[in-house]
Formats: C-alpha cells, structure tokens, sequence
C-alpha cells in the first residue's frame, strides 16, 4: 500500500500565471464547438514543426509562436512525435510545452497537443521510427498530458493519435471496432486524470475516413473527430466525396481538419498526397467555413513539407501567401 | 529443435540443506489452509520491507528475519518490487531470496513472495514507475519462482500480484473477466512449472474488493484469496463492510489478508488508507480470529509506513507495540 | 503526414545481380510446390546454423554453401535467432542474408527464411533468451524481409515462426485459434509488403502437432505447413502416428519437414527428441519421398546438435553419412 495525494500547487500556479485571462473553458455543444458564454467558436490555426525540433534548430521562441498569431491563427497544433518525446525525456520535453502553451494563451491562441505517431498501434508497425510507440506509452502519454495540462483551459484539445492507418495492409490489420475501443480508453484515462479538454479522435487511411462513425461513433460525450483530407486523397470533385468519407460527421459531431495543405510537385519534399495549389485552398476553406469545421495548416516550417514558409524571415511559401491571406481575412 | 532437460540438483540440495526439518507443505483443504497432518493453519505474520532495499540499508540479514520471529510472527511476506527486481538483477535478487527463505524456515516461518506492484496490468499504468511492470514480465517472474522453489514448502504462497486496481479509472478500466484469465494463466504457469505452493489471487481497489468472487470465482483448484483492509477503505463499524466487500469469501475459499496495518495521522509517511488506532487493530484482528482469517503487519521498517518500529533497536511503533502483544498471545 | 514512396531501384538491381537465372519462382498449386512450368517442385535441403553464429565462427563464406550443394541439397533453411537478429543489429544481419541468398542462388539452391523462435509467443515465454521476441518484432522482421527479398525468387520459403510450443504449458497456454490469427496477420503483412514467396506454418508440440489444421486451416492461399518429426516424438511403428499427427495435411496442402535428423544418445549435444539412428532415416524419407513431402536436415554445424559435420574438413557425421548419401541419391 502507498498512496500519495498531493496538490501540486506549484505547478497550478505556474499553469495559471501563465495562461491569459481571456482564454477560457471551449466545450463540444452538439456538433460545435462553444465557448463559456455559448458562442460557436471555430478555429483557423497552424501546425507548428515538433517543438523539439525548432529548439534543436534554435527557431523554439515566444517569436515563433507570435509570428504564427501575426498570421492570424487562432489556435496552434504541437505534434509531438514519440521518438522526440523519448529522446529528449519527458521533464525536457514538457518544458518546451509549458513555454508553447504559455506563449500560444499570451496571444490567445489554443492548443492542440497531438501524439504524432503514423501506422497501426495494434501491430506496433509504423511508417519510420520517428513514430514508434506502444499501446502503453499512449496511455502514459494521456495521462500526464491531463495531469498536466487538463485544468488549463488554453489547451482545448487533445489528438489522441495522429494518422491511424494500415497502409494498405502493410501495417496488418486492425478494426474500427479495436480502434474504437483504444479510443475510448484513452478517453477514460484522459477524463479520470482530470483532462478537461476535447478529445479528438482521427479514423482511418491517415485520418482521413470517418465511415464507420456514421454506425459506430465513438462511446463518450465531448469528443471532436479529425481529418485530413490533402488535395490528392481524392480526386475533383472534392466536395460530394469529402461528404461522404468525413464531412457528413459535422451534421452531429464537432470535426476538425487538423492537417491541410498543399504544394508545388517541384516544391522540396513534395510528396503523396500534398501537391495541390489554390483550386484546393479555396475548395477546403470555403467547404470548412459552410459547415463551421475548424483547420489547421500543415506546416509552419521552411523544412517540413508542405512548409509554410521558406527562410528566416518567415517570408511565405505558395501555401503560405494564400493561407495567410486567408487566415487573416476572418473577422476575430 | 533445442531441448536441454536436466535435473538442477546443484539447486535442489541447496535448497533442501536451508529448509528446515519443521515446515511441511501448506495445502489448501475446502476454506482452509492445513499442514500434513490435515490440522488448521492460521498464519500471523509480518511484511518485510523489499528484501532489495533491506539490503541497500544494510540490514538485510539473519537477526532481521529472527526479530520478526522474536515478534510472534509464523509467517513473513517478502514483497518483491519489479523496479527492484530488475534493478539488482535476476541472480542477485535471487541470492536475496534464497536468504530469506533459508532464515525463514530456520525460525519455523513460512514465506509469501509477493510480486508487489500496483495499478492495472492490462494497461502497464502503475501508481509509480517503483510498480512498473509487464504482463509478460510477471509471467517470466512466476514462472522461474516455481522453477526455483516450487518444491520448497517454506514458500507456502505464492501473491501473483499486490494490489490491482484502477485508481477511479486513472489508469483506465480492466474487467474482473480479464483479471481473472490473467490470474488463471499465472496459475497455470506456476503449476506447470512445479509450483507446489498456493497461489493468491487479489482483488481491485488495491486488493480490497473480492465481491466478484461471488458470481465468477477464479477457476482453479487450492488457491487463497487476498484482501488489504487498511483502516481508511471503510467507515465504522466496519465488520458488515468487510462481510460484504471480501469477508464472504472465506466461506468458501481460504482468506489471507496480506496487508493490514495503521499509524496515526501524524506519524511519518501516513498516508490514506492507513491511519487509524488500536480499535482499527482490535476490530480486524478479531474479525480474522473468529474466521480463521491468516493476516500480515505492514511493514517491518522504520521508514516505510506505516512502520512496525522506529529505530535501529527495532523499539516498537505505536502499531509495533500493538500487533507484538497481540501476536505473541496467540498460542503456538 | 509524411509519406514517401519511392523505388529501392539500388536493392532491386543488387538483389537481381545476385540471383541466379535459373531460379524461379515456386508456387502453391493444390498440394504441391510447383515452378513456372508446373512442374511438382519436392525440396530435399539442409539447415545452417545461425548465419550470426557462422559468420562469428569464421565459417560464413560461399565455401560452406557450395558444400551444402556437393551434398546434394536443393535449399537451405537459414535460422535467424531473433537474439542474433537484435545482437548483429538488422543491417549488418542483412548483409548476412544477402549473401547467404546469393550464394544460395549460385548453386540453384532454393532458401527458407525462418525466424527461429521456440515457445509460446502469445506470452512471450521462451526456452532460452535466444529465442526472446515479441509479435510486434516478429511483424516487423516479416514486413522487412518481404520489403527485401519478397520479390526474389531464391527466397522461396518464409517460415514464420520456427517451434510454438506451450511446453506443456511451461509457457502457459495459446490456442489453435489464436495461433492462426497471429499466423494470419504476419501473411497478410508479409503479402502487403510485397512477400510474394511461401508463408510456411507450423503447429504446437515444437512444430510437430498439425491435428487441428483438419478442422480449422490457415486462412491464407499459397501457403505451406511444417512439422519437425524427430525420432523420439513417437514410439515405432512411426508413419500411422505420423500420419495421423501431420502426414494427414499433405492430403490437401503442401508439408515441409524444415527439421528432421538424428544422433546417437552418447554424440555431444544429444537430447530429447533427437536421438535415433539409420532406421529412423529410412522411415521418414521413404515417408517423405512416397507424399511429396521435402525435409530438411538439422544442421549443418560441427557443435550443435544433432550434428552433420564433425570437424573443419566437413567429415560427414554418422547421420551426416546417411544425409548425404541419401540427399546425392535423387535424380535431379
Ligand atoms: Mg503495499
Ligand atoms: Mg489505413
Ligand atoms: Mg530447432
Ligand atoms: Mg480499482
Ligand atoms: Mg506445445
């Protein structure tokens, strides 16, 4: 027998020092988002690169985070890829997310933390090492993150896991009905731990098919679901087919974009399913904001593809002239 | 094709050298534990600290294990903790073992290993990283202790698992179904090994609740079952609590309370569930006489809590005086 | 998102080169290992010891492949360690096999790849640590060796897992059913990867009992089964138990004895089940030979067991002698 309870008081404190008063609690009502005061909230935010690797590369900085609010995000996405999560150890990597997490609420923006893992957790097989993980450090994972950050209302929402996908079978198999039920456990752990935030749950094929929703959603309330529908994930026209493999999830749930994007084919890095121009910017956001779903811009980094912007002055790529145009043109 | 099959006898010697001539094989017969002769045995022992940090202190020796015995103590309990475990090493914490047992039985004390870790197995969420393990490591774990003292009669028990339990859902959800096939495969692990002792299997909410035992008991012959009613799990009176929650249990299958204890709130390292006093001490351990319930002081160490002394004289702890008198008044 | 797909055009060309022209690509067709022109393909091969082991023992060299062919063998079965395989690291032991295949190819031997594990892999319960490994590592090794050599026509055989075995539930238990879905998953990786050769099976008792592959087959086309018949696994008469046990199977599917061999009980190493002489050769090759059914002899190696060489000149053994005889005897 040994049970310790404790306040971890210095700690809240901290959390809350650091948090602007005029972030608050964002709930799931019906199929939106809301604020405390019940107005829909819908967020045009950015992906930042792997805190850990802008800190590697010297760019991790209150600049960085305020630059992507010049550009007018209301929210910001942290991937955190489990080899940078082990690499750099737990008590260094949660340092650089209370700084994004203090940064991001300083210029009211909210945040996503997101277990940025690629492949099939039931097989442990993934597209590279940079995303292998266990069923167990997921669950460790979301139990911390809601010890830590549950209480504190800038960071709305939690992304369960990345990009689930059996890549054709390379990665074996695993159903909706398995994947739903890790899902769920999470989401428990989650919720028993004090995490107060929205989880947001991703289907499969890189999140991007929400089918079995329509039959089998899954079993907890306050959830959001995720997708991420890159110009090449189906052909023109986009709009009918983005229905059916996702969109029809916002008649009843709150549903997030939390990866779009596109490039030049000759852009560096270009790769399935990301080549795209402006046809399929304004095709994403115009079908977004007809159905109050938020998005998130894939990648604000001048590495990562597709970057949003191309040297240390933060000068815009293709995607980044038009998603800033964009993202600025919203009334706040 | 590889199969290696010899007779350890290097082991067995030394094994039956340690033993004494007095110990005999503890069965289990209907709700009751009996030696040879078929006679009623009721253990009351004491829990050591881990043998691991016994040693590290510089305590770990002969005159420790003879002081329990001084203490009127038939039994002794040796918590194994699988950080320490692996720690010290398999073959170094083994010569720890082979000690214990070997000063156990030179005093006439039967031995509990106990594979002590807390939490849920399902998910490898552990109370702290000191409870870390894997399902397969427990497996590993009990497999080589019946390799290596299945035969041994000094080590009576076998305690599969210290306290399971969810923590509220902190550490996700696990089934009485499920706990119980892992329990059963343990069972089988052991006995197909040569694990001549009895198992113990415990219950959630840290080893306290038995209540599906009632319905969906595990399925296995002469095994015993486990509870840990610290004075905190319920209110007073306590008696028709105990009935219900684990008390019932031993109308059918034989009750062993591995742990139970108190401290005042003051004393160092009190801790919920374990403060309480003497009424604590008197309701319990008549509770266990009048059923012939076999019960187990936590712990015999001046640090960890709630301590049975309170220096290196081993001068009694306000629950150390009261379990000596009480123990030493039961006839031998 | 991340997603790069591209063509290893620098290993296709490698692996291309190495092969032989005659070697082509074997096939399934009913109960039968067939080549291109529909030919019955029947396999009478050797085993290597570990390419690890061979290669530390200054042994690994076209030399001992050749050898192997002079001695009339039409594949080999290279028995990758899963120890080796973490110890050598994956690509230096890649190395190793492209070799071993190459050289394999040059002397128009076809190869079993096998992940030579002994136990109980449901419960990560092993005869020895060299045999240690987990369902995610064993996906992952068949996902790459499908990536790898999944389009060389050498690279006949995958077999996925050397000797299940509860060790009469030493290891604890598995079911047929669980067994098949684990065998199941790693073919459906294997395929998706590119694995276009054949996943080969066995059943529990160390790869001996196919009995429930009457009722309840792999679900999978294209495969093969395997059995491992030492000598001692049955009293004589053998061939009505070895029919009953296995034999059955080729009635309706393709059986590789990918281990059969002997020893005298006083030759080093000898052990349960392997000992046997000339009389045990006879029965089981005329088995093989009446059904169809390829076998390989264990091993070729001067220190393990039953041994096929005796010293550094290859002198045959005493069921070397016999092997080799036998192996030169058909007609190619
Ligand atoms: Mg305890
Ligand atoms: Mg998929
Ligand atoms: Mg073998
Ligand atoms: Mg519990
Ligand atoms: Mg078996």
């Amino acid at each position: 027998m040994k049970i310790v309870i404790y306040i971890s008081s210095f700690f809240v404190c901290l959390t809350m020092f650091a948090q602007s008063n005029k972030m608050e609690r964002i709930k799931v009502e019906g199929n939106e988002f809301v604020n405390l005061a019940g107005k829909v909230m819908v967020f045009r935010g950015i992906n930042t690169s792997d805190p850990d690797k802008l800190a590697t590369d010297g760019i991790w900085g209150e600049e960085y985070i305020q630059e992507i609010s010049k550009w007018g995000a209301t929210a910001v996405r942290f991937p955190v890829h489990p080899s940078a999560w082990r690499r750099r150890g737990q008590e260094a990597y949660l340092k650089l997310l209370d700084q994004g997490i203090a940064w991001a609420a300083k210029y009211n923006m909210y945040v996503i933390i997101d277990w940025h893992s690629i492949g099939n957790l039931k097989n442990q097989l993934y597209l590279d090492e940079m995303y292998n993980t266990t069923l167990p450090e997921t669950y460790a994972f979301w139990k911390l993150m809601a010890e830590k950050y549950g209480k504190n209302p800038t960071v709305a929402f939690y992304e369960l896991f990345n990009e689930p996908t059996m890549y054709q079978q390379r990665f074996g198999t695993i159903t909706w009905e398995e994947w739903k039920k890790i899902n769920e456990e999470i989401i428990t752990i989650v919720r028993a731990n004090g995490g107060e935030g929205i989880p947001l749950v991703a289907g499969f094929n890189w999140a991007y098919d929400l089918t079995p929703v329509k039959e089998n959603p899954i079993e907890a309330e306050g959830i959001g679901y995720v997708a991420h529908p890159y110009p090449m994930k189906r052909e023109q026209p986009w709009e009918p087919k983005w229905t059916a493999d996702w969109g029809f999830v916002k008649d009843t749930y709150p549903v997030v974009l939390t990866e779009i994007g596109f490039c030049d084919e000759t852009a560096p890095g270009a790769h399935v399913p990301v080549i795209g121009d402006e046809t399929y910017g304004d095709a994403i956001t115009n079908y977004c904001d007809d159905k109050n779903i938020s998005y998130f811009i894939w990648v604000f980094d001048k590495q990562w593809s597709p970057q949003m912007y191309v040297d240390d002055k933060y000068t815009p790529s293709r995607q980044g002239k038009y998603f800033k145009k964009k993202m600025r043109s919203y009334k706040k």
